[in-house]
């Protein structure tokens, strides 16, 4: 857990805001006005529990709870302060094997390091990537078009981007409720619950730069990066922490209105989808689509 | 008209898509995805005669339009295609003396210059500024708190940041429907209607400085900056077309969900709030305040 | 000088590397490999006592010395440590009325924070503008032909670049003995002796920007800027010390070859010489031309 | 040659300034002050046929032309206006297997597109990389001790930075006559004569983000980047040109005085000495150190 909590202030700049008797250290980034984006727990692997989504308001909570039941989803229920802080969460299991919540309520502590009244542009004192916020994450797993029924059509998720096979089935679609071009992004694969990468937002390019020295000053493993993917056009590099989950650092890319159509890839251009300069994939990325 | 197009497409980098039978322009910036953001008329005086908003759909033009009605708005009827490839428009008058349109569909054209499959990053063949998109406009005027009611009772708006008198007066406020700390932002003035920027988005400080020599190289008239605004935080240039209309290009700052609270400047810190490297107000914007 | 100390340190980012029993401060920037570049004494007034170039080696030095004397250039020897770690110091005083001396030992101490051997690309824990290097100094007096023989002819610079008024005459005057477009700047005055500016390179546009959020974060006084040159092109902000001293820091800017012909600006185009993209010079500015 | 100079005006952005009546096409990048800096001739294989030197005068010419001579280098003669415009050349063949030139005159034609007089930043119509000047060229092959008593000993460069294995063998020097962190550089190689690559320098980090786009854009083969070295901390993307010749652009990196001792990497580190951010050789930097 040492060197995970170190991984994520000293090198991402998460900001640690509270512990719990279970052990688990929350994080938030500096820009987030809430008490924390990220829980750290010790596991015997990597991976990613769940991820949850804030919505609107506790009406909102319900009715969506009431839409994933009626549409056939089963959810679990969460109690409040099962997360200190937190409020009751609703959680499911979409068909791709992941696990996400939905929340409405969350202890609002304001941005670190900035007054609410006649704020600095930025706050001092930020450390190494000084990430803004956490931004979204990428899974992989079977029955992307079930998964997609519950996103778009139950929980009002948007197709902003897709990656298209020949035939014509979607083998990737990054989905966004807001002006981002994926608040979460799916990719087939046969086994599932598999966990690619979880996001973080940099402000510029030269922030990816610095991001990836780095990585190499403090002897991270590094995946690929600094470059630009095809897919939302985002700046980005990827490295590992010290447990083996991959962490991405990005800044740029599109944005989304919900008037766009969406944007397609086809799978025979698959490398500059996702590695836009060097046009091929990695190894790595290779064991994903398989 | 021609030194006005010039300045817009030449200087800004937008791209004219048409012209109609009165003579007017159309033009959009090069990652919209409908016809038209921007129409320029031969005029006597400069000015801009209304800003519009799309929403979502028909339905949602009747809906609000109705919202509008039982305030006690009145509202005008534009037909469809009194602007070439647009649908019908509500068009009504805030209390401030300005005017604004709500509309549904426009000719859907996707970004100029690029596939809507497997895209590459950014069309070749930009000119000048490459605004990127049209952003937000900036009106003074009387009456910020019916205008308010307006933009966020009735059409659903949130309020991201605003300036209070030592009264708690709100003098300026910033409001927004998207991720963007403004769409639109309001300051107190006795005079009604006056107009005082349209301002389009850029990509990075780098295009900020880019912007700022290409003001000088074409002997543009300047107004402020490169700076920063303390107010949302972006990074700014202001400066004035052939007609003496103010433009704005900026890059960054901040962003906006709907559980964050408004941010506040007060009065006392006014200079820092609109100018935050300068930390006062140039003449011209003392103009506004009076 | 712990005001001094601190705007030096904290928000300029050099670093303290020593102090002498006379109460004086040696400061460094990062990227420099000798022990100073500033060195901070207790005055009743602001200013600058003298710049100091070291040359190749003591003989050159030795043979620098018999130029300026056989040029009838009246020489003072500043022993050895005089200032800590720093070997013998020739002063001359130019007909501006400014001190600079040449020096060929001090002691190297290699870049702050990092390895000869396998070094990253650059320390981690640097406060504030992480200023790369001192840079240039401005100073403003009479009598500028005289000053360009004593540079030019006995010394080796090159003039760069050059403020030509209608008669021709040279109202200002950047020499360079490196590839940067200047070392040293003199601008026409009245009055002899006078300190414009010291200034210290940054590596980035971006830097600039972080320079001028800093200088506001700490109720620093601001001269202008961010903004860019017409002279030399440099990207900069000025700012004031707590003496009342300017500091510059910068970034970009054109290279100089010596094969490369002076570049001429013209007075009536000054105000776009000095800020480039104001087009006018600043009151504080006008002062200098008086 | 129709395709090679394509690559290097419409991508590099170079421009071109000549042809003469053997075919051969001149260029020039946009900052540079004589008439051209590349040439390009058809030819069966790629390659470098020889890298030139320009030197302060005709007397310096002269002189060093003696040196090479009583050192033991065998010079030939090349004729003034065998390369239009450019004076007499002096050419020797260095024990790695590499031609050079000396030559002090050259066509003075100014930076392109912009006044001696009040110059603009910089000149609008260029194209593609928009490279700002020509820069360096790495070099491979055998011999390096004797290769550096030529340049070192014989025409004043200094030794910059240095690979040394574990014997203390110095199997890669980079070498410079100005502030730049190499002006030329060898690697070790058995096999003499080998071209590595020509390197164009760029001014921002963004641009060389600009140019990996426009790589990918005009489905140029890539080699590797964007990143940084460790060698000189420079930031950098490799491509090939038509002909299967190397390219770099790069920007930023470490600069350069006389009294600067020498940076030296291990080969233990030589992946992070090259490819700072992966820290490993790809395949292609392996085949060179065989």
């Amino acid at each position: 857990m040492d060197e995970a909590l170190q991984h994520y202030t000293d090198l991402l700049g998460l900001i640690e805001t509270d512990r719990d008797d279970q052990g688990r250290v929350y994080l938030k980034a500096w820009s987030e006005v809430d008490k924390f984006s990220v829980v750290l727990r010790e596991a015997d692997e990597p991976g990613c529990d769940f991820m949850a989504f804030k919505v609107l308001d506790e009406d909102t909570l319900n009715q969506l709870e009431k839409d994933l039941v009626t549409f056939g989803v089963e959810v679990e229920q969460v109690p409040a302060e099962e997360l200190k802080d937190c409020g009751r969460r609703v959680r499911f299991t979409v068909p791709s094997g992941h696990a996400f919540e939905l929340f409405a309520d969350k202890k609002y502590t304001g941005k670190w390091g900035l007054s609410s009244v006649n704020p600095e542009a930025w706050p001092r004192g930020l450390r190494g990537m000084k990430a803004v916020r956490f931004d979204h994450c990428l899974f992989y797993g079977p029955e992307l078009a079930a998964v997609y029924d519950i996103f778009v059509n139950v929980l009002g998720f948007d197709l902003a981007e897709q990656v298209l096979d020949p035939q014509g089935t979607r083998v990737s679609q990054f989905l966004t409720v807001s002006m981002k071009e994926h608040d979460i992004a799916f990719i087939h694969h046969e086994e599932p619950g598999k966990f690619h990468h979880a996001s973080f937002h940099l402000e510029t390019w030269e922030d990816v730069l610095r991001a990836a020295d780095l990585i190499t000053m403090t002897d991270t493993s590094i995946d690929i990066g600094p470059t630009r993917h095809g897919l939302t056009h985002g700046k980005t590099i990827y490295f590992f922490d010290p447990s083996g989950n991959r962490n991405e650092v990005f800044c740029g890319g599109d944005y989304f209105y919900p008037d766009h159509k969406p944007v397609t890839w086809t799978t025979d251009e698959l490398g500059k989808a996702i590695f836009y300069h060097d046009r091929t994939l990695n190894e790595r990325f290779m064991a994903v689509l398989t």
